[in-house]
């Protein structure tokens, strides 16, 4: 059988349930970390998994450039080499190709581009895409598609929308199910409900194991992104998952979930801890800021993770100062935390009838905390370009 | 009652035996993990203590200029700020501030220098850097002294010498004794035997709760130290721990433990690590190498740690390759959990009386490495140079 997903509970149009996969069951709604290059950065795999993250994601641009798809093919596929026994979704490389290789050109049958580490020439095609990520060894495989990029005039935004559906089809075909495994369709079609409709309808005439909604994140501001869920998630089979590609902030997961989103992939944790970002229940906190440099607290009392238990803001503060590589460890790991704490959060508070009441609870706790605006980059656009800019190398 | 130590067992020159501190007991020979700033780099107090580690290193120097040792006291002082329960040896700042900082100014005194990191005047004195390592809370407190270049003249080594003698005893002035902490005296002298004999019976004269043999591992090369740890460690006390600072490689642990040093510091083991060098008992590792690059094997199979027993050569090669934070973190965690299963071994073989057996397998083991040449750095150049350059900041 094909990776399933089966909803428990629901609240509004949000929805609890349980994603069954070649390794294992994941609950929704699920936060998952990102592993570009097959390491979720600065985290061993025990760490992530401590945290309470059961899948997480792989990157097929990065992947096939270094260390190649064949290789991890060879060296047992990528949980093996990343030593992650949990479900891996891999995206398709599409969204990379277009924003970090050089000369790229598209045409109907695929992509051309040069590789951003070495200057190599590759071609990735939808059927190649699909390939890349079997070879990886995915549970859950991702079309290729062309993300359109923000602005885009209807007639654009069409076109672009349009070839990702034939490109969508030619991946179902090239596909090869498995138990357990999965092809995810992608929703294009920029800001234009018709557009969105239309894609939804395309899909859906194919037939995936979960849709996915993409082209956002990408500068369009948090009302823009909410209004495309509002006219796009009613119209999407309500037996499959559904995955909002590369978002975002809490708010943004918060609005997400309660308009039905069940799967989230975003850098904003992990970038976020690398540069000194702490999300906290109460409000994101700038660690570099030196009115931490004596404060003995910890940078959150609520989160179980070793830098809140063990460390105060001070220390987290001096090793951020100092450039020492147990910073950014530190931080990532309570970021991680932080993002599957709120998770399972929503997922109980779904199951609970009481999602109102828990948002706003959450949303208290962000607006009571103690961090100054200026450290407060929850909803700023420093906060919308990490968005827009998804995990690139070091 | 202050820092003691006491012998178990001895096989030869070799001593087994218990150091107790402030916060616990400590079996000789150790190696102590260097924390320069208030972090083993790369790695998580628990990750350290997972490696069997039990002590570790702080740095006067560093931690002076950044975050202040007052800082540091007002936070609870380094153990509980780098949530580390175990004994810590601060250095005294003399080696760094010859190093590191720009300007320097030596006189009868002390030294002024200015900051390598904004440029700020300080001074160092003995009496200013004993409160330092008072304030950071260390349960050994080193001497200030000059580590007299390498080469010196014997006039030039005579004059360093006597002047690190005087500020010796100006150390043991300033020293507040506590229970369970101690000052160590550091034996001072370049090359030349008689002059280390002298630093030897000044510092006797004193009285100290451990001898430090410093100078070394400065460029002179191993036969020469070693051949200062013969004409020493004779004429020290024999019922005080000896520890000889800085060192080293493996090599150089095996034939200091054989000639009766207890306690070893040195950053090659971190360092190495987060540039890509793994120690292993098969000898050493360069994971940049394009030949690891689809090596399924374990690292060392005989090694617990993470980065042996979760991953492949391939996998660490990719991370390394891919300058991902994983790899250093790997990397190091494995050459530190190295270097404290060489001391375990070490430890139980004087306990067996079977040091010189023991020795000639671990050496056994090494040569017989599927190393090439070029990976395996044990006694190059390149190691001695790291070897000279105590940790600086990443």
């Amino acid at each position: 059988m094909s990776l399933s997903w089966r909803c428990s509970a629901t609240d509004g149009a949000a929805r609890r349930g349980v994603l069954r996969t070649a390794h294992g069951a994941v609950e929704t709604p699920v936060f998952m970390p990102v592993g570009t290059a097959g390491t979720v950065k600065a985290m061993t795999a025990d760490a992530v998994r401590a945290t309470g993250a059961r899948m997480v994601l792989g990157n097929t641009y990065h992947l096939m450039l270094r260390p190649g798809a064949e290789r991890v093919a060879r060296l047992g596929g990528l949980h093996r080499m990343m030593d992650w026994q949990g479900p891996i979704l891999t995206d398709s490389g599409g969204f990379q190709v277009m924003s970090l290789a050089a000369l790229r050109e598209m045409d109907e049958q695929g992509v051309t581009f040069r590789s951003h580490l070495d200057g190599s020439r590759h071609r990735l095609t939808p059927e190649r895409s699909v390939e890349i990520q079997r070879l990886l060894g995915a549970d859950v495989t991702m079309c290729l598609d062309e993300c359109t990029p923000f602005p885009a005039s209807e007639p654009v935004a069409a076109d672009s929308m349009r070839r990702s559906m034939r490109w969508a089809a030619r991946c179902r075909e090239a596909f090869v199910p498995r138990p357990g495994h999965g092809l995810f369709g992608i929703v294009q079609g920029s800001t234009y409900p018709a557009l969105r409709a239309e894609s939804v309808a395309a899909l859906a005439g194919i037939g995936f194991e979960g849709y996915a909604v993409g082209g956002l994140a990408v500068g369009e501001g948090q009302p823009a992104m909410f209004a495309v869920l509002d006219c796009t998630l009613p119209l999407l089979p309500a037996s499959a998952p559904r995955y909002l590609m590369g978002v975002g902030t809490p708010a943004d997961i918060l609005g997400a979930v309660r308009r039905g989103i069940d799967m989230f992939d975003c850098v904003i944790p992990t970038r976020s801890g690398r540069t000194g970002r702490a999300y906290t229940s109460r409000g994101v906190l700038n660690l570099r800021n030196a009115r931490h440099a004596e404060d003995a607290r910890p940078l959150d009392p609520a989160c179980p993770c070793p830098a809140c238990t063990r460390h105060s803001r001070a220390y987290l503060h001096h090793l951020i100062k100092a450039a020492e590589m147990l910073g950014p460890m530190l931080l990532t790991w309570h970021n991680i935390q932080y993002y599957q704490d709120l998770t399972r959060g929503l997922r109980e508070a779904i199951s609970a009838g009481r999602l109102d009441a828990h948002c706003a609870e959450v949303e208290a706790g962000w607006a009571a905390g103690d961090a100054p605006p200026e450290d407060n980059i929850g909803d700023d656009p420093a906060a919308a370009a990490l968005a827009e800019d998804r995990e690139a190398p070091l």
